[in-house]
């Protein structure tokens, strides 16, 4: 029997809530202090119907940190070894976040508004905290609040048409990794191309939470015979993610860890990023390369329960690293891992033991997901 | 049927998890991205038995914020509006801490190790991120870290005895927020008079995760006859805190919240606190005072249920301000409740209507809690 949830304040409600519960939620997890739907029918069900049809989610706890003011953009460019100075309005960049030891922090989406104004849309840390201190530190003329944006996500197949119905044909044009900015009920909505799973769609940053029921409603409402179903990205043992190898701050990765270890040395642009306060500890690391890395895991044997504290990877005795996350695949028939491993084992193909609650098990090592 | 909880690494466990699950925990909140939890028996049975024997509670989610440094003092300073130039080593003080507009980022408790070296025992907000940030932007000569400590509580009438025969007689002349280091499996670890209950116990700030179960086994061991339990502080709907009026950061007062909302202004010492970066908002604050505050309200009728979102407070047809947390007082025979009322409203006696989900309830203001 799993434990039940306490929910009280504290663990906020959003403005899908009511809806979600009504759809038959049965499991929360809690994603910066806010309630984020888990599994409505079952894990497996979710992710049939995933991939075939279309869902609305309730991630309203992607929150935003907004950041505004004439020296907005040196803030961001602080945050992320990422050079953020060819970033256009309408853009949206996924951004590690970085300490000034180059440690992890958050792996936002930032979303440029306007030449002085961003959204930072958080993954599970009080990223604004970290903002705020900076820019009282260094007496920056920049705003850091939490405005009243609620992102929902439209994802699966059914995506384009189900998100064209309710905000026009329009939609379909938006690239990814962009927005438009699209009217619903009045609102002039940021309808962007992203999303937390690799079959696509959109994310609308619902700004009101006046504007939360009715468009949950119209979504439905338009989508009768798409079969749209309310979902979730379900953070834990959501299989496609795991899959597509979409890693989970967290879970994942954590302040412990550099971007190059996370496999997202690709974001660093350690040279042209100068402004970022992790910078220097970054040079180093692009110098030096990672110690570890992420890879992906093949775990053999019979279908292994989700991985709530890290299992140990063993080579011939010796500690190779950890699995983070793991999920059995229907589709491919296999337990799909996703693990932190030691340079001396990481490469395609190499063998190791994983030490799993179920015994040990054997485990090739993958360079590329599966999706 | 209330909702599961979904578990994963990034919902992280504590060195006494499987201890807790042993003990049959039947529901969890999240604090601090960590696994605190809420219920044993029921709310009701796990509050009488907390009133007439000894608890002990898994309290790992307060993470502690280690700062250490040549600046170490100057950096806790600025973080908290009350004066700590007094503060010796061996003291805990309950420290509000605020952003640069005053408004509420945590209420930690701060434990002073060393002329140089300070731990903050937060409440469930990534206070690091602000403290980090505060340090770089400032350049300050301190290191801010998360080290491996994690809190057990030892709780309720019993809790000097059985501290006693685990640590020695000496635990009884501790005095409230104060702490002794006591031996325990050949480590030295903080003990200190503190806690989330009226009831009153210790803290042991378990100082490496490897002396989790050898403490928890040994307090079980040396406490049978004193009937102990695993406990928790219910943060939700624990009876006891909201009768003692002990307020939840997150629940009762968010970040915009001033301490003078939150009947804090009795830590702010906003003419001497001068290193303290919200002291100029406070001080305004101080002058004119605010404009809302908690109060204690006793709701007439039946027992409520809790409250997941805050209850509209009205008088007369007027926004006279809200309900935060309630619950059903077996003692007191009546709904008590924590609410931030207006100032036209705040005064003892003063007959208000509340907006629960059991319809509107005649509400009479309190200004002490019942404990």
């Amino acid at each position: 029997m799993p434990p039940y949830l306490s929910i009280s304040r504290r663990t906020r409600r959003t403005p899908f809530t009511d809806r979600v519960t009504a759809a038959g939620v049965s499991a929360y997890t809690i994603y910066n202090h806010m309630l984020l739907p888990t599994v409505f029918t079952s894990v497996e069900e979710d992710y049939r119907h995933l991939k075939s049809a279309v869902q609305v989610w309730d991630v309203a706890c992607e929150r935003q940190v907004e950041i505004r003011g004439p020296q907005a953009a040196e803030l961001v460019q602080m945050l992320t070894p990422r050079d953020l100075s060819d970033m256009m309005v309408g853009q949206c960049y996924y951004t590690p976040m970085v300490d000034e030891t180059g440690g992890m922090l958050n792996d936002p989406v930032t979303v440029k508004l306007d030449e002085d104004r961003y959204w930072v849309s958080i993954a599970d840390s009080d990223l604004m905290f970290w903002i705020k201190g900076l820019a009282v530190g260094y007496r920056l003329a920049a705003d850091v609040i939490e405005p009243d944006v609620s992102p929902l996500a439209i994802q699966g197949p059914g995506a384009d048409d189900l998100a064209a119905r309710v905000f026009g044909e329009e939609v379909r044009s938006i690239r990814f990794f962009r927005y438009k900015r699209l009217s619903f009920n009045g609102a002039d909505l940021v309808v962007a191309r992203s999303g937390y799973s690799k079959q696509g769609g959109f994310e609308i940053y619902v700004e009101g939470g006046q504007h939360g029921e009715p468009l949950w409603d119209a979504l439905f409402e338009a989508g009768r015979d798409l079969d749209v179903r309310a979902g979730c990205p379900n953070l834990i043992e959501r299989i496609e993610r795991i899959e597509a190898g979409m890693l989970s701050y967290g879970n994942d990765m954590t302040r412990a860890n550099t971007p190059h270890e996370c496999g997202l040395g690709r974001f660093c642009d350690t040279r042209s990023a100068i402004g970022c306060v992790g910078r220097d500890a970054l040079l180093r690391v692009a110098r030096e390369g990672p110690l570890k890395q992420i890879r992906y895991l093949e775990i053999g044997g019979e279908a292994l329960p989700p991985c709530p504290e890290p299992w140990k990877v063993n080579a011939g005795g010796e500690f190779a690293g950890e699995v983070t996350s793991a999920a059995w695949s229907p589709d491919f028939g296999v337990n799909v891992a996703i693990a932190m491993i030691g340079r001396d084992w990481w490469d395609e193909g190499t063998l190791l033991e994983v030490a799993t609650p179920a015994g040990n098990r054997m485990a090739r090592v993958r360079n590329r997901s599966w999706l």
